[in-house]
C-alpha cells in the first residue's frame, strides 16, 4: 500500500465578501474532492500548531514528520538544495536576487529587470572568489534568483539581510545579530564577498551588453533568508519508506531535496493536470509521494479570488484520476497552510484534511471545504502526526509496546 | 482589531440532577451568547489538558499563553501581586489568613471573625520583624486575608502550610518539604516569623478592643500556598499587544499583573453589567483586554445551582453590550474551568469557548453549551492555544517560515 499525499498549497481560505462569505474551496464546484471526502476521512489539521502562521517550508518539514521549530532556521538552506546545490548539515545558506544599483549604491531594481539570459555565467564569475578560506557555493535559479552556501568552520546563520527588500533604497551592510564571533566573521566575509562580486558583476560582458540594451544590468547580490542547513534524517531511514517528491517550485523541491526524499523532475510551468498523472505514475515506483501544486496560493498571494476558485476546480478535476488508485492505497488531500485571498499572505487558520483509501473509519463530511471537515471523524490534528497516521493505515508502524 | 476575552469564572458545570439533567448554561436563557455563537466560532477547551482540575489562576496563566507546568509553583505570589505587594521574580510568597489562636495554640476561628477593620495596623506590626537578614513585606486584603512575601538569599518555597485548615486544630510547625538547606532555611525562619507575630499580635491594641468587644483576636496568622515568584515575559514583549485586566478577585488582579497586564481597578463588589461596560469603554485604550467575571464560580462553590443560573442569565444580558464592537473586533467568551455545582469545585472537564468577530470560519453551533459546542468549528483546543488563535486572527503573528 502506497501512500500519496496531494497538498494544494495555499488552497484554505477565510470567508471571503466577494464570494457571498464563502472560502473559495467552499466556492468552488469541486465534485470529485467531494466524492473522495465522503468516501474518506476528514478534519481540521494545523500545520505547526493552533494559530501559528506556517511557511510553506514549515508546513512541508512538519507533513513530512519532521519538527520545524527544531529544524528551521530560514528559507535559505531549503532555497539553495532546491537550486541543485549539494547542501551538507552546518552549511549557511541564503536565497540571492541577482538586483541593479546604481554608482551610489542605491538599488533601483531588485530583480535586474527579471534577467532571463546569462545569469549561469554570471554565477560561474562569483564563485571564483576566496575570503578568509570559506568555500562559496553560488547557483543561479529561475530569473533573478540565486542562492548562495558558505561552507567552513566558525560561521553562523544569524547575519542580517543585505536585501533592502524594497527599490530605492541603499544595499544594506549585514550586521551580526547576536554578540558572537561567529556573527561577526560571517558578517564580515559576507560583506566582503558582495563588495567583490559587486566589482567583477559589474564589469562582466554579459552586463556590458545589458547596459548597451537599455536593460538593467545584474551587478549586485541581494541576499536574504538566512539559515543553517539541519542535518535531518534520510526519509529512508526514518520510515523506512523509498519516497519521492513532485514540485514545480524551488523551495519544495529544496524540503524534499533535504528531507532525502527523490526529487522528481518537471517543468517549472506543468500543467495541474500533468502534475497529477505523473504521481499517478511515479508512485508505481515508491512507496510513498508528495505532490506540491503551487497554483492556488499564487492566485491568493496576488488577491485573486476568482482565479483561486478556477484553479482549485482544475485541481479537483485532475484528482480524478485517483478513483482508482484508493481502492487498494490511500490519498491524502490537504492546504499546507491558509492563504488569505483577502490578505494577500499566508494566515494562521487551521486547513482541511481528507485521507481516502480502504481501510479508513469514513465520516459523514459529502463536501470538503475548511468548514465542513471539522465535524470529520479526524477532527483535528497537527502536520506532524500525519506521517504516523499513514504509516499506520499502511501497516509500516512498529507497535510502541507489547 | 482588538481581541476582549470574558472569562465567566467557573460557569462550566456537569449535568445536574436538580436541573433534569442539563448543565447551568444549558438550563439558563442566554440568547446574546446563543447569537453571538451563531455567528462564531465554537469548541472544547482543556484550560490546561484533557482532564486537568485547573485553578483559576493555572488556567489564566494558560489562557494568556503562558505555560503553568513551567511558571506555577503555588498560588501565594499572585495573591501576593494581586493585592498590591511588589513582588520580584525568585520572591517566596504566601497566602495568608488572619486566624485566632488560645493559649494552646489550638486555632479557634481561621478568620478571626472575618475581621473587617484593623487589618492595616496590624499588618504595619508585623512588617517590622527581623529574622536571619530575610526582607519581609506583608499587605493585609479584603477582610481576614493577607499575603507574606520573603525575599533573600538561600530561600525556598518547598516548605509546608502553617494553616492547619481545620478550625479546633493546633497551628501548624512549618515543615521542609525536601532536604534542601533552603527549605530548611525558610521553614526555620518562617516558624519564628510566626512566633514573633503571633506575640506582637496578641498584644495589640486593635486586638485589645476585639476581645473586650467580644469578637475572636487576629492573633496569629495562618500561611498556605507556597511559591516562587516566576521570571514571566512581559505580555507587551512576548506579543507586541498593549494589555489591560478587569477583575474583582485579587487571585485574577495577580495574575494580570504578573504577566504585565495593567490591572484596572474596580470595586469588589462590581455588578456584572458595570463590569463589562468598564470592558467596552477601555478596550478603546487598548490591544486587549481580559475581563473576569466571578460570580458563577462562587455560586457553584455553594452548591447554588438556581443561583449559577440566575448570574449565566445576567452575564448573557450584560454581554449584549458587545453586539456592535464585534463586527470589527474579536470577542471572546470562555469558561476558565468546570466548577461542578454539585461537587462544589472545580473539575477537570473540558470547558466551552467561542470566538466572534469579523473573519471567523463560523460553524452551525447556535447555542452556547457544554455539548453543543463539541461540534463547533474549533473542535478541541488547549488554553494556551488561546493566544497564538487571537494573535492570527487579528493579523498580529509573524510568519514561522517562508
Amino acid at each position: 500500500m502506497k501512500t500519496l499525499i496531494v497538498v494544494c498549497d495555499g488552497m484554505a481560505d477565510r470567508p471571503l465578501r466577494g464570494l457571498g462569505g464563502k472560502t473559495p474551496l467552499e466556492f468552488a464546484k469541486t465534485p470529485n474532492m467531494d466524492k473522495f471526502a465522503k468516501g474518506g476521512i476528514c478534519g481540521i489539521l494545523d500545520p505547526i500548531a493552533p494559530g501559528i502562521r506556517a511557511g510553506s517550508d514549515t508546513s512541508h518539514l512538519a507533513i513530512l514528520g519532521y519538527d520545524p521549530i527544531k529544524v528551521y532556521t530560514g528559507r535559505g538552506p531549503f532555497e539553495a538544495a532546491g537550486v541543485g546545490l549539494e547542501v551538507l548539515p552546518g552549511d549557511i545558506a541564503f536565497r540571492c536576487n541577482f538586483g541593479t544599483v546604481n554608482k551610489d549604491n542605491i538599488v533601483t531594481d531588485r530583480r535586474a529587470g527579471r534577467i532571463t539570459e546569462g545569469t549561469k555565467d554570471l554565477a560561474k564569475t562569483i564563485n571564483n572568489i576566496p575570503i578568509e578560506g570559506v568555500n562559496y557555493l553560488f547557483k543561479e535559479s529561475a530569473q533573478h534568483r540565486a542562492a548562495l552556501v558558505l561552507r567552513g568552520e566558525g560561521l553562523s546563520f544569524k547575519v542580517s539581510d543585505s536585501d533592502p527588500h524594497f527599490a530605492g533604497k541603499k544595499v544594506e551592510t549585514i550586521r551580526p545579530l547576536d554578540d558572537s564571533p561567529e556573527a561577526a566573521k560571517t558578517a564580515r566575509i559576507l560583506n566582503k564577498f558582495i563588495e567583490d562580486a559587486n566589482k567583477l558583476l559589474k564589469n562582466h560582458k554579459i552586463n556590458a551588453k545589458r547596459v548597451d540594451e537599455d536593460k538593467p544590468p545584474a551587478n549586485i547580490l541581494l541576499l536574504r533568508g538566512a539559515g543553517i542547513v539541519p542535518r535531518l534524517e534520510k526519509f529512508k531511514d526514518k520510515y523506512g519508506l523509498s519516497g519521492a517528491c513532485i514540485a514545480s517550485v524551488g523551495l519544495v523541491k529544496g524540503i524534499g531535496s533535504l528531507c532525502g526524499l527523490e526529487v522528481l523532475d518537471v517543468p517549472v510551468d506543468i500543467k495541474i493536470k500533468d502534475s497529477c498523472q505523473k504521481a499517478l505514475n511515479e508512485i508505481n515506483n515508491y512507496d510513498f509521494l508528495l505532490l506540491n501544486l503551487k497554483d492556488a496560493d499564487n492566485a491568493a498571494h496576488d488577491h485573486a479570488a476568482q482565479r483561486k476558485v478556477s484553479v482549485i476546480e482544475e485541481i479537483d478535476e485532475a484528482l480524478s484520476i485517483f478513483s482508482e488508485f484508493i481502492k487498494k492505497n490511500y490519498l491524502v488531500v490537504l492546504s499546507d497552510h491558509t492563504t488569505s485571498t483577502e490578505y494577500g499572505d499566508h494566515t494562521g487558520d487551521s486547513v482541511p484534511i481528507m485521507i481516502c483509501g480502504p481501510e479508513v473509519r469514513t465520516d459523514d463530511v459529502e463536501d470538503f471545504g475548511e468548514r465542513t471537515v471539522a465535524k470529520g471523524g479526524l477532527n483535528r490534528i497537527r502536520g506532524q502526526d500525519i506521517m504516523n497516521i499513514m504509516l499506520n493505515l499502511t501497516y509500516q508502524i512498529e507497535k510502541f509496546g507489547a
